[in-house]
C-alpha cells in the first residue's frame, strides 16, 4: 500500500520534472530568445506556471501532508514533510487565475523591460509594472494571511523561509549605524592610494576562456551545466544541468570575470546537493540568503583574497598580456577600490549593502503600500544621496531601471544578498577557527578545505535545517553580522 | 455557451504551449545540454510528453469531436477538426504508460547514440535500440488498428498523413528503374570535367557570418529565429521562434552553407504559417514530405541554380579570401559533383534518392517484422553496394549509424525527403510554367516571385487541404516524378 508520504514524496518527483523544464524555458528565455518568439514563450510558461500550481494546491496534497504528519517517518522525511507543508500552504494561497495573470504580466514586464532599460524608458516601465506590482501586493495579502506573518515578510519567506523584519531591521540598522562612516574611512584611505586601470580592448574569447579557466579551477562541473551570455547574469537550469550567465565588455574584463566567479558559487551549491533527494524539497538549496552566501563567498572570502589574486595575476597576464595594471598587488587594490556608483552589481563589496539597505527601505514600502510605483524614482535619488552620496536624477536607465527583480516580480529578494554577504564572512571565521594555515592554501589555489567545509556543512545539508539551526550546527551561532564587520575593517582598514 | 468545437479549440491552444516547451527542450538537449544532465532531461520530456498525450486522448475530446462534427463550421474550420481527428485518432491508439516507456527508451538510446557513433560502437548501439524498435513495432501495430492502414503505413501517416505504399513503391520503383543508370550516365560525363577543391582552413566565424548573410537574402527572419549548431543539423523550435541548427568544420564550408539553406527552407515554411490560428492543428505545416519539399527548394532548386551561384561566388571570396576554386562556374560543378558516398545528409542530389530507397527497404522490414536489428549492417551493406557501389562494411559510423532518425524513433519518415525532392521541382516547374524569367531574377537574387509563390500555395494554407489537394491547387496536379527526372536531366546530363 502507497502511503500518504509516499504519494507526496511522488507528487514532488513530478513537480521538479516540470519545474526542469520551465527553469530550462526561464534561461532560454534570458540567454538565446529572439525578440519575436516573447509572446509565444510567455504564454506557454503560463501555462506550465499554472499546472505546476494545480499540482501544488490538489486537495489530495493538504489530505496526504495531514496523514503523513501521523506516519512514521525518519528525520529527513520528516523535515521533508516540513519543507512540502510550506510550500504548500504559499501554494495554495494563491489561485490558478491569479497564478497565470502574475506569470503574464512579469514575463511582459520583463521582456519590455530588457529595450527600455538601454532607452531610460522609466514611462513605458511604469505602464507594465504597475501591473506587476499590484498582483505583487496582492500576492503578499494572500500569503500573509495563510502564513500569518506580515505581507512583507511574506514575500520574503518565499526566498528565506521564517524570516522576520524584526530580525533584519534589528541586523540592517546596525549596519546603517556604521556602514556610512565605514565608506567615509575607506575612502579617505584610499585616496592615498594610486591604483593602475587596466587598458582595453580585451579580446572576447580569451575572456570567456579565463573565465572557464577560474571556474574549473573553482571546480564547476562543465559536464553538467554551462556558461551564457544574457543581458543580467544569473545563476538558472537544474541542479543537474547547471546554466550560468555572465556578459562581456571589451572595455574591461574584471567585471565579467568576478560575475563569473559569484555565478560559479551558487552553480557549485546546485550542482553538489544531495542527489539522492533531488527533486524532494528537502534536497533543495536551503534558501536564497544561503544561496546568495555561496556566491559571496566565492567573489569576495575567495576571488577577493590576497591569496587568490597572487595568483590569478600570471593568468591574466597570460590572457591579455602584459600590463602595469596586472601585478598582483595592483589588482589587489583593483577589486578592493571603494567607488560609491549607480549600479549595484557593479559596486564593491563595501558599498554593495548601501544598495540593498536602499532597496530593501523601497520594497517594503511598495509592498505595504506605502509608497506607489510613480514615486520610486523621488526615493531611490533620496536614499542615494544619503547613502552614497551619489545623484540619480533623471537617470532611470542606472537607477531603478537597473535590476531584473521586480519586472520580474521579485519582491523580498534583496535582503538575501547582504545576508548572504554576512553569512559568507561567518562561514569565513568559522573555517579559519577550523584551520589557521587557510590563507596559505588559498594562496596556492587548494580549496580543499573551504570547500569540503561548505560541502559538508551547507551544500549536502540541503533544507534539512531551518536556516538558523544549519548556520548554528556550521559555525555555532546562527547569523551574527559582526563577522562580516570585522571582516571588512580587516580587509579595508 | 461554448461550442463542442470552441472546447476542442481552447484544448489545442493549451496543448500548442506545452508543445513549444516541449520543442525548446528538444532543441536545447541537442544544441547546448551538457553529458549528466540528459537523465534529468529525459525524465523531464517524458512527464510533458505523457501529460501532452493525457490531454490529447482526454475522453471529453472524442465527445467533442463528434458534437462538433454537427456543429455549423467553416471550411477553414471543418478541415480543422478533420486534422484534430486525426491527431486524436493516433494518440488514442497509444496509451499514457506507452507514450512514457517509449519517450524514455528514445530519449536515452538518442543520447548514447551521439557517443557511440563516433565510436563506431553498433554493439553498445543494438543495446538501446532493440528496446526502441520493439515499441515502434508495438506503436505501429496499434496506430494500424486504429487508422485502418498497414502498420508501416500507419508510421508514415505520422508524417505524411494518406501516404500508402502502394503509390510510393509506384513512385520508388520508377526511381529506381531509371537512378542507376542516370548515376552512372553522369558519373561518366563528370569524369571528364575538372573541379577544383576549395582549400582549407576555413575560419568559422567568417562561416558563420556567411550562413547569416545568406538566410538573410533568404528571408530567414532573425527576430523570431537563430541559428545554432548541434550534431546532427535540424529545424527546430516553434513557429513563433525558429532554432536551426548546423556544424561547422574547418576543412570545408560548402556543406555547413548549404545544410544551412536547407533548414532555412524548413524555417520560413514555419515562420509563415498562418498566424491568426497558430496553435490549431490546421494552421500546422502540411506534412514532413511538403516540408522537405521547401527545404530542398532552397537547397537544390534555388541553392544549387546556376544563377544563384553566380553571386555567392564574389560573398565566398570575401568570405574567405580568393582562391581558384571560388568561381562561380567552379563552385557550380562542386554543388553539382556527384559522388556515391556513404553520407545521407553529404550526398549530393543524383544519389541522395539512393540512401531513401536503402532506408525505405530497411525500416519498412523493420517495421513489418521482416527483418530484426542485429540484421541492419548486412542489408545496409548490400544495398550500398547494389545502389551506389560502395562498401561500407565494419564501418557502422557512416553506415545505419549516421542518421539521428532510427535512434530517436522516426519510422516512416525518410521517404519523405525524396517525395520533398520530387515535389520540389514540381513546384519549380510550376512557377517556370507561371513565370519564364523566373531564372534571370534569381541571377540577380530577387527572389519575390519564387516567395510569393511559396507564401501563397504552400506556406499559408498549412493544413487546410489534404497533400494531393494542396499540390493539385498549387500546380494542376498531385505528384508527378517526372518533375524530378526531368530536373536531373536537365541539369546533370
Amino acid at each position: 500500500m502507497t502511503t500518504a508520504y509516499q504519494s507526496l514524496h511522488s507528487t514532488f518527483d513530478r513537480l521538479h520534472r516540470f519545474q526542469h523544464l520551465k527553469n530550462i524555458a526561464g534561461w532560454d528565455q534570458a540567454a538565446n530568445m529572439p525578440a519575436k518568439g516573447n509572446e509565444a514563450r510567455a504564454a506557454a510558461t503560463a501555462e506550465l506556471a499554472a499546472l505546476i500550481h494545480g499540482i501544488q494546491t490538489d486537495p489530495k496534497l493538504g489530505e496526504w501532508i495531514r496523514a503523513a504528519e501521523q506516519e512514521s517517518l525518519d528525520a529527513t522525511q520528516r523535515a521533508n514533510l516540513r519543507e512540502i507543508r510550506r510550500t504548500w500552504l504559499s501554494a495554495t494561497a494563491l489561485s490558478e487565475e491569479f497564478v497565470r495573470a502574475q506569470e503574464l504580466a512579469t514575463s511582459r514586464c520583463e521582456h519590455a523591460w530588457r529595450a527600455q532599460r538601454p532607452a531610460n524608458d522609466w514611462k513605458g516601465f511604469l505602464e507594465n509594472f504597475e501591473e506587476v506590482l499590484m498582483l505583487a501586493r496582492e500576492q503578499a495579502k494572500r500569503l500573509s494571511d495563510v502564513l500569518e506573518v506580515s505581507p512583507y515578510e511574506a514575500m520574503m519567506s518565499l526566498y528565506e523561509p521564517g524570516l522576520r523584519t524584526a530580525d533584519l531591521d534589528r541586523w540592517f540598522g546596525d549596519l546603517r549605524s556604521w556602514l556610512p562612516d565605514l565608506i567615509r574611512d575607506v575612502l579617505a584611505k584610499q585616496s592615498r592610494e594610486s591604483v593602475q586601470v587596466p587598458r582595453g580592448p580585451f579580446d572576447l574569447k580569451a575572456q570567456r576562456d579565463l573565465c572557464e579557466k577560474v571556474m574549473r579551477a573553482l571546480g564547476f562541473d562543465f559536464e553538467a551545466g554551462r556558461l551564457d551570455v544574457s543581458t543580467h547574469p544569473f545563476c538558472g537550469g537544474v541542479p543537474e544541468d547547471v546554466r550560468i550567465t555572465t556578459r562581456f565588455r571589451v572595455d574591461e574584463f574584471l567585471p565579467s570575470l568576478y560575475g563569473t566567479i559569484h555565478e560559479t558559487g551558487h552553480a557549485r551549491y546546485e550542482q553538489n546537493l544531495p542527489r539522492a533527494l533531488l527533486g524532494q524539497p528537502v534536497a533543495r538549496a536551503r534558501s536564497m540568503a544561503l544561496h546568495e552566501s555561496q556566491s559571496l563567498f566565492f567573489e569576495m572570502q575567495l576571488g577577493c583574497h590576497p591569496g587568490f589574486v597572487q595568483r590569478l595575476a600570471p593568468m591574466v597576464t597570460e590572457a591579455f598580456g602584459t600590463q602595469p595594471a596586472f601585478t598582483s598587488e595592483n589588482l589587489a587594490r583593483l577589486l578592493t577600490r571603494v567607488n560609491p556608483g549607480f549600479i549595484r552589481v557593479d559596486a564593491d563589496e563595501v558599498t554593495y549593502p548601501a544598495h540593498i539597505l536602499l532597496r530593501y527601505d523601497i520594497e517594503r514600502s511598495l509592498i505595504e503600500g506605502t509608497m506607489e510605483a510613480q514615486d520610486i524614482p523621488e526615493r531611490w535619488d533620496q536614499l542615494m544621496q544619503e547613502l552614497l552620496d551619489v545623484d540619480t536624477r533623471g537617470n532611470y536607465r542606472d537607477g531603478p531601471l537597473q535590476d531584473i527583480h521586480w519586472p520580474a516580480g521579485l519582491f523580498g529578494y534583496f535582503p538575501c544578498y547582504t545576508l548572504g554577504a554576512m553569512y559568507a564572512a561567518q562561514w569565513f571565521a568559522a573555517m579559519k577557527a577550523k584551520d589557521p594555515a587557510i590563507d596559505d592554501a588559498i594562496a596556492r589555489w587548494d580549496f580543499t578545505q573551504p570547500f569540503s567545509w561548505l560541502r559538508e556543512n551547507i551544500w549536502l545539508q540541503a533544507s534539512q535545517w531551518t536556516t538558523d539551526e544549519l548556520a548554528t550546527r556550521a559555525s555555532g551561532s546562527p547569523l551574527n553580522p559582526e563577522h562580516f564587520r570585522a571582516h571588512l575593517v580587516r580587509r579595508y582598514l
